[in-house]
């Protein structure tokens, strides 16, 4: 039986919803002596399972953000919403009828939540409107598009952020520390795969005009993402494999792919991206040890441990944290400190370039250099 | 500390020489009806860590077989091995004098446990002395040197096998019997990796001449191994990168080679091969669910578990075996009924063949064909 990605990335673990969850960002942020300041406004652009399912609940445990303005094709569901979560009618959107955000000074922030096609186009849009913008990955189909995004950003001297919540999440930052200060040595090897079984085949997920690519640029993204965190470098060159067993289901799209980084300091990373099977795992191998998390990208239930050589393996204890809210928290306090974000336009540009690179290798069976 | 090859293989998993440990060979053999029979008698050529640490040692554990023989190109270390094993002087030979071996009749089978380059040599002395051969992985350095060998025990109407303990092992036969019986529908992605921090910079398999290569041929070998008997099939096409982080210590040999293999029937594995960090493991995603050894290729304490999608993880439960007591066994159980070994000449060159493929891929950037 196929199983959803919702419910594979949400309760694979056998973790729910953790509204109570203890929240490390949360924490980080008390801990700051800063007065409490207002909530900025956050609109969601496309209400789908993500906003459904994590990001309208998660505003509930931010503390700098709150859900104001709504965005959507569905202007029944779009109703619906707002009524349920107190959004008045006028902050309500639809696609035809969205720039008209530009004179709603209740929406701070537009979170792009649309299928990866119309990425560029609502974000470039949010940003004429003077609005900052948070977009989820993968950032755009073409670095072309990343470059109007960040240019119209630019322009309109507002922050883009990608939805990397990875960045924010406390086992992903533990493995990026440990590698980054050589707790267990140098590491010299990194293995990172992600992947979950697709379901329902008529998801836009599917759709290579919706998509832009298969499982690399949707669920991939985050083996790359763990190992270029881990390496703290930008890979070289890549070699790549790409294959689909079902062509029914995957058409014009990837279901797995194979693909290999090296980094300048000869460090590599094998990684594994597939729609064919459940499996999140980032490993990295040291001198003295090794570290590593698995699951690693769920929204919860993560778990992690470090096996030092010769020697004991102990448990990662982080909190549960919703990533989500982190991840607008974060995002929100650079807003409002005038601090530019970690996860700028340029660092979703840099997976889309590699991404290109790894399909490229995949095609022609070469090495490609970046 | 580097961590020395026997430790980390032996011992990393906290657990010792298991001469009491269950053994699952023996208990397939007892189950079997026919009488109790004479006991093969193996030479070991090499007295190194392996002969010492694990083979010498295995004969106890074993049913059909006894240590009849010593070859060494060390006179006082095989004396010293003689008196505490029993083998009659008369049956310790030296590299010079080892032809004599075909007037031993106490000798039946020649356990080849030399570096690699030696390998061809010493299985092709053995066949045209009478021997069957039993031969260390890698079988040899180059297919021609493959050929030669089975061409020599062919000549001799004696049987080759290479010493490929996991396919007698039950936690790495559980994978295969699960991959190929479908359990959790078909396999779709493949990960193996296999590797320990290496030692000793002065030991022959860091000296090309002696091994033929570096993590590859002597550690990723068993990648390879993991990922061709969870497939049940030959990959069609390689691609892959090798790196070196340590020029010092990897003269003209790789330190780390990543590898993905592509199957006919569209399934991919995404392999690692290293020297400069400890990792094992054997992992299958299958359409319903997944199964992993980790680790999965120790001489003793291999786990394993099989999750289910959207169920539970279980633990598989085997007993811990004498590895090489069961290779051994298996070898002598097959001469002794005049059939035909389950891991011959040929399964060796296969492993050789793609070997060398693999090279030339990272050599030359591009997918390779097999």
């Amino acid at each position: 039986m196929p199983q959803s990605r919702r419910r594979f990335l949400g309760l694979a673990a056998g973790v729910g919803a953790a509204a109570t969850a203890p929240f490390l960002w949360r924490e980080r942020a008390l801990a700051s002596d800063e007065p409490t300041q207002r909530r900025l406004g956050f609109a969601l652009v496309g209400l789908g399972q993500l906003s459904e399912g994590q990001l309208a609940p998660a505003f509930r445990n931010t503390r700098y953000c709150r859900l104001a303005g709504l965005v959507s094709g569905h202007p029944d569901k779009a109703r619906q919403w707002a009524q349920k979560y107190g959004v008045p009618e006028k902050s309500v959107y639809g696609y035809d009828t969205f720039d008209r955000i530009q004179d709603d000074p209740s929406v701070d922030v537009v979170y792009v939540v649309l299928p990866n096609s119309m990425h560029a186009e609502f974000t470039i849009r949010a940003a004429r409107a003077g609005k900052h913008v948070l977009c989820e990955k993968p950032m755009a189909i073409t670095v072309k598009e990343c470059d109007e995004m960040i240019a119209a950003c630019r322009a309109a001297n507002r922050q883009l952020a990608i939805g990397y919540r990875l960045h924010f999440e406390p086992f992903n930052l533990e493995m990026a520390r440990l590698a980054h200060e050589k707790t267990l040595g140098e590491v010299k090897v990194i293995e990172a795969s992600a992947g979950f079984r697709i379901g329902d085949p008529a998801q836009w997920r599917l759709d290579k005009a919706l998509s832009g690519g298969g499982s690399l640029v949707d669920i991939g993204i985050y083996a790359l993402q763990a190992a270029r965190q881990i390496a703290g470098a930008e890979p070289v060159s890549v070699t790549a494999e790409a294959t689909v067993t079902e062509p029914a289901k995957f058409r014009g799209i990837d279901e797995s792919v194979l693909f290999d980084l090296k980094f300048p300091n000869g460090v590599v990373a094998s990684c594994l991206s597939t729609y064919a099977a459940n499996v999140t795992r980032h490993f990295a191998g040291a001198e003295r040890g090794s570290f590593e998390l698995s699951p690693g990208l769920y929204y919860h239930g993560i778990r992690g441990h470090v096996t030092e050589a010769n020697g004991p393996t102990r448990e990662m204890t982080f909190p549960d944290i919703d990533q989500f809210a982190a991840e607008m928290d974060a995002f929100a306090r650079c807003i409002l400190d005038g601090r530019p974000t970690s996860v700028p336009g340029e660092e979703g540009r840099r997976d889309v370039r590699i991404i290109a690179a790894i399909y490229e290798a995949a095609a022609s069976g070469r090495a490609v250099a970046l």
